[in-house]
């Protein structure tokens, strides 16, 4: 197998210098509760905290650091949190963000793409009419910043690692979920550089495994038709995470509906913190796979929090 | 006016000495969209974050320290946090925990007494069959702890904010809860006692307002007939802390249902924290009355974080 010099690789640390001071520097939660029932010492990286509520702003933010000056703007397609960082990111900027989004997107969505000043295009509910949506916008002048699929968004990702492995001595592992896999591809890249010794493990849905089967069958299977809560993970893992994910042979660990129930209830109830179901799935595989982790120092990474919580609240118990 | 000498009053510096080490030193919690949003400068005391989710661990924890050895444990009635908080601080004494619920005590709230090892006790659900049960206890050599009207938890609660005032610099005001009061007294004391010249403001759900009719008539009125989604904040306000707060003629602000609901869907959407509702009351009376705190550095207590959380997610929406 032919080895890739580090220098085309996506490098954290270097994203990390161009960050500082841009993207925020989030806490490590600990609850000794949790640590107790599940048989290990648990270091939640708390994302959920980050600006625009989760970790995309760090990719979006290393992107548009990397551009010239002088462009337009950007644009993208998503039905989720890369779209309100993008945006957020760009505003940062002075730079406008066009976001093309489904027409049938989640309302709380649409709502944060606008609050950080991105501009909502809606287009039909399929790849083909958001690809087409983006491409009028690239067209115009604005310069194409996809969700996960690229070195700049891999490496703005993986600063969450460099500064996790800073905050906490020791790990013995850093469990992260899985969708497209910019994520886990910039903590792998973030572990080789920093702390080669830690583990690093993919938590993904059941519902919604192709990293776990393209990981196992060696090449990137594109049959898939995700099923899960966890809205977040519903991608299809992108061809450099592939590859990346693939040469430093992580382990995927799938969990079910009902652990991400759970292991969101768990956040909400012991860390009074608010998670998404895609936030929870780190824990989720943690606790069903508790065997694995008994005594050892886990990092996980609560990856967002953006849901309809007024929508939740409205359930509220009368006065 | 006959001047009540200091040492008579309570002391939450001397609290916070036995305290040290004991209770969680909680975090100070900044959200720079919210200050824009509401024009002044928050810095939410993040009380849910203590150890059983709310501030009564402190109060709970200074009456334990300062009980002889060789107890045999102590007794309170409860429907809420005051039960729990003394059944964790009585276990960390090694120590029993009776607890007098009234038998409709919401289900999470009894099995959190249970689960930090207290000992539940039904009653019906009126004062004077709580006080029944509790005598019982106390014949039986257990020593009886208030949820409130006691110089020990006032000063055990007021340890908040003397670590609110290290914690951030130059204050204008502190806004807290009040339901019984001891945590609006303590902070009294502790602000006397460190800094007089930051201003300490109650906030009261409309729906029980005895605090403010209380203050404002110069007597302690007992017709009260609560109706609030902040159940922590149900309670008669307590003749010693009358005493306190009247003295220091605190401003009481009252806040409407809607305010309340609207403050947790704030904190929950923009801090991503699981506030109860009484805990968003201190947020719900700065929001209902901004003009009054414009420009100013203001200290909010999120006093707890205990409701029923699986019920909510109940109402994820489906994969």
């Amino acid at each position: 197998m032919a080895v890739v010099p580090d220098i085309a690789l996506p490098s954290p640390l270097r994203a990390a210098a161009r960050l500082s001071g841009v993207v925020r520097r989030t806490p490590v939660l600990l609850e000794p509760a949790l640590d107790a029932q599940l048989g290990c010492r648990l270091h939640f990286k708390a994302e959920h905290l980050q600006v625009t509520g989760s970790f995309k702003y760090r990719g979006a933010s290393n992107a548009l650091a990397r551009l010239d000056d002088g462009i337009r703007g950007v644009a993208t397609h998503s039905s989720g949190n890369h779209g309100a960082a993008l945006a957020a990111a760009a505003r940062a900027r002075g730079l406008e963000a066009h976001v093309v989004m489904p027409e049938n997107a989640v309302r709380t969505k649409i709502e944060a793409v606008r609050a950080h000043g991105g501009q909502v295009h809606f287009c039909a509910p399929n790849q083909a009419a958001r690809e087409a949506g983006l491409a009028d916008w690239v067209d115009r002048g604005f310069v194409a910043i996809p969700p996960y699929d690229h070195d700049d968004i891999i490496a703005g990702q993986g600063t969450l690692a460099l500064e996790l492995l800073e905050q906490v001595e020791a790990l013995d592992c850093i469990v992260a979920p899985i969708g497209g896999g910019g994520m886990l591809a910039g903590i792998v890249r973030a572990v080789a550089e920093r702390a080669p010794d830690v583990q690093v493990i993919g938590a993904e849905p059941l519902g919604a495994d192709d990293a776990q089967r393209s990981l196992a069958a060696g090449r990137r299977v594109e049959d898939h038709h995700p099923q899960t809560i966890a809205d977040g993970l519903r991608a299809l893992l992108g061809q450099r995470n592939f590859a990346i994910l693939s040469a430093a042979d992580v382990p995927i660990l799938t969990v079910s509906e009902d652990g991400i129930r759970s292991a969101m209830g768990l956040l909400w109830h012991r860390l009074k913190q608010v998670i998404e179901p895609s936030g929870a799935v780190a824990l989720a595989a943690v606790a069903a796979h508790s065997e694995r982790f008994a005594g050892q120092r886990v990092g996980v990474v609560l990856s967002g929090g953006n849901l309809d919580t007024d929508a939740l609240l409205a359930h509220l118990p009368p006065a």
